[in-house]
């Protein structure tokens, strides 16, 4: 890499990206300050139970050998150096599965950079506004690399979240701690180095493990590159680079492929101008979930409540649901009668019979003890599935209730609640805190967080925070 | 991954490596152990200077302000927890690019494998045969990995040193630290999502730090598998496994190809029985470098030093040095008037001058203001290249000496000294040693370290090594 950022950056994607991550302004719409915001509220929302997670102890009684710190880590008494708090705590945001989802990148964003960015912004006392700020860059720059990789490099099995998630996490802690744009580069660079993860790592800790590492990785490759390390220039557009190496030797036919296409914003190409336009937080946003379970039911789910609400039947009134969904929907939901929790978020059947007799499906219907629960279990042969073989953006999903007075009553879904065409509002994100903190928190200390959180926007520091979160 | 290991592990690599990894006794032959004590005497060699790189300094710089430990850093007074040292100290035995490659890994191993032994060694207080054996296992599994990726995987651009080392770095840890088939099948999996880097960082501080990450890896696979995580069992051989992800989605097309090869062991395919047989160190062994510059300055190099001693000629009494060489390896060699280290690592005229001068090539020959040295200067012109357009095996580097009193001796060189065809003895390997340590450690501290590494063949303790090690 050259000793100083070149005047001109177009034609090297890396470079482009450096340059933008140290110089653009922060001066952001409100409504991206706004989405920031609720990602961060989102994510502390499930990082709270995640942080009881096995996943999470585990990796926790090996890391608090490797030395202390001074950052917080979520539900513990014992702080923690800033990777090995990003480390922890990152596992916690994703041990769940509730944390949510960015296209362009195919990755849990959210449970990759907060995590990082809260433990560098508490270790150096830092505000909202930066925490913030940083957020919407790096989840910028998660972006743009995406594009560049994407749809293949996740449709062929790399887990995003781990490789594209480190990366991106760079350049928002390179933000973060005001990187030039030379060492900007150098933590982008670095962070490719510190990029993995197959998705033959699904259904193991090592799941939760990647977001770790990813948060992980993106504050040590900040932190060495701000010492003083030096890395290439070509390793994300090179020829052996992550834009190569990461997708295959046959690249160039499958960005060809995708020429003129763009899925959700994925082209297979890196762009090296207009970094910042349009801004990813609000053109393509987060996939927020409602729920605790498979992104596969949410559409059903919502169809069921949202006529459940309407229509006030309770499930006495209900002789059968049907639902017509996509086939790649309804074959990942394999489970008819769950017997573990883990299967449980894979069943159909379980969580709309939950859905329709309590009216939502929380965090509890996951307890191992619950999944037999007589008056869910009940409710089981009243669901069935009709196979539509089409894709999720060509078919709604439509339920169907039939009820004890003859009645029909019938929706379709296209876009779960949550996802950015119909983005949890406020209101509901606070729900969805509750319901994650009410077992773990009292209420003072609940509504200290919530109100700690809200102080971000307004430049509070990000220490008003951490120090609830501890144990 | 089944709870416990199948009884059967034969179809899946990654569960045959890991059983061979917990069951296999450690009954090695004679030579085995002493090629691995071969193994430390070099990169302990090499490390005491490489920790004084930049490289090393600006990682260690980061890295004490993430919490203390127990395990010695190389030429340092803090220790820190056995992933930091092991990073540190794996970044230092890479730092010169003096240490040695190890072919169906296509990977520095040593300089991964022995810094994360000795720090989990140190930290356990463990003696010098656990270490030894875990050396043997780690370089076993190292090259069944490498066999199954190479020679693609490295051709590509993948730096296998960073990434076959990772998971080959793992299985050695879990050796040492006694884990049974199943969290040794863990750990070697984990290592997968810690295992990244491309070729394009060569040339940069990256470069080393690999090898550092890579020694790191293997720790913490080890550690967090000890700890109870889990991980997929198809992360080396399934559809999105190293195997597939790090190589292409042409593998089957590319393991065609090599089918009844073998390109120094590389045969694009796992090993799932034997995996034993044959022994790597004695099958392939290590390549171990003489000269602390580029390996395709070695063959000449060799030549010319042999016709010296055997001729007993000084630099007065030459007129001309002819190379006939691999075109290859003379495209390598591209300064002719090296004006820093780095390139004068990469000039076979330099190279060749300084020994016909010094009868030798050490360390002190690329100190920043030695590349200028006038006597060296002054023989350049003597120097003479023909390139001859055949590879390495196929053309045996030739070297022609023209002395004043008109008489042309000559030799030719097939594979280097230090080769696993050639290796170092046990006297030019501490020859070697010396002139490494002799600017850094007095000659009490010196001899020391060269007991206490003979002394892990008899089984000493670690802690009588790292004892002296630390600054």
């Amino acid at each position: 890499m050259p000793d100083t950022l070149p005047s001109s950056t177009d034609e090297n994607p890396l470079l482009a990206f450096a340059r933008w991550v140290a110089e653009t302004l922060p001066d952001w719409p409100d409504q991206a300050w706004s989405r920031a915001l609720d990602a961060f509220i989102d994510i502390v929302a499930v990082m709270i139970p995640g942080a009881d997670e096995p996943a999470v102890q585990t990796v926790l009684s090996a890391v608090e050998r490797w030395g202390s710190g001074g950052v917080t880590v979520v539900g513990h008494d014992t702080p923690l150096s800033p990777p090995h708090a990003a480390l922890v705590n990152g596992t916690a945001a994703h041990a769940l599965d509730f944390d949510d989802n960015f296209d362009p990148a195919k990755a849990h964003a959210t449970a990759v950079l907060a995590p990082a960015l809260i433990a560098l912004a508490e270790d150096r006392d830092m505000t909202g506004r930066a925490l913030l700020d940083a957020y919407i860059v790096g989840l910028q720059i998660m972006g743009r690399i995406g594009q560049g990789l994407n749809p293949f490099h996740r449709e062929r099995g790399w887990h995003a979240t781990a490789t594209v998630g480190t990366v991106g996490c760079a350049a928002g802690c390179a933000r973060l701690l005001g990187l030039d744009g030379q060492r900007a580069a150098h933590a982008i660079s670095l962070a490719t180095s510190m990029a993995g993860g197959f998705m033959s790592q699904f259904g193991t800790m090592t799941k939760p493990l990647h977001a770790g590492l990813a948060a992980e990785g993106g504050v040590r490759a900040a932190l060495f590159a701000e010492a003083g390390m030096t890395a290439g220039a070509d390793t994300l557009h090179g020829k052996t680079g992550m834009g190569t190496l990461m997708v295959g030797p046959d690249l160039e036919a499958l960005r060809a492929a995708m020429r003129g296409r763009s899925e959700h914003g994925q082209t297979m190409s890196f762009k090296t101008r207009d970094i910042g336009k349009p801004l990813h937080i609000l053109e393509y946003g987060l996939k927020v979930k409602r729920f605790p379970n498979c992104g596969s039911v949410h559409r059903a789910l919502d169809g069921l409540l949202s006529l459940r609400a309407t229509h006030g039947f309770t499930a006495d009134d209900v002789t059968e649901i049907r639902v017509r969904a996509p086939a790649a929907h309804l074959r990942n939901l394999m489970y008819e009668r769950p017997v573990d929790p883990m299967q449980a978020k894979f069943s159909l059947e379980y969580n709309l019979a939950v859905g329709l007799r309590d009216g939502t499906v929380g965090l509890d219907a996951f307890l191992p003890d619950n999944i037999a629960r007589q008056d869910a279990s009940d409710l089981i042969p009243l669901v069935k599935k009709d196979y539509v073989e089409k894709l999720e953006s060509e078919f709604d999903t439509e339920v169907h209730v039939h009820l004890r007075d003859g009645r029909t009553v019938s929706t379709n879904i296209h876009m779960p609640v949550g996802s950015s065409a119909l983005p949890l509002n406020r209101g509901q994100l606070w729900e969805k805190f509750e319901g994650c903190v009410q077992s773990r928190l009292d209420k003072r200390r609940a509504s200290a967080v919530r109100d700690a959180l809200c102080a971000l926007e307004q430049n509070g520091p990000v220490r008003g925070l951490t120090r609830y979160l501890a144990s």
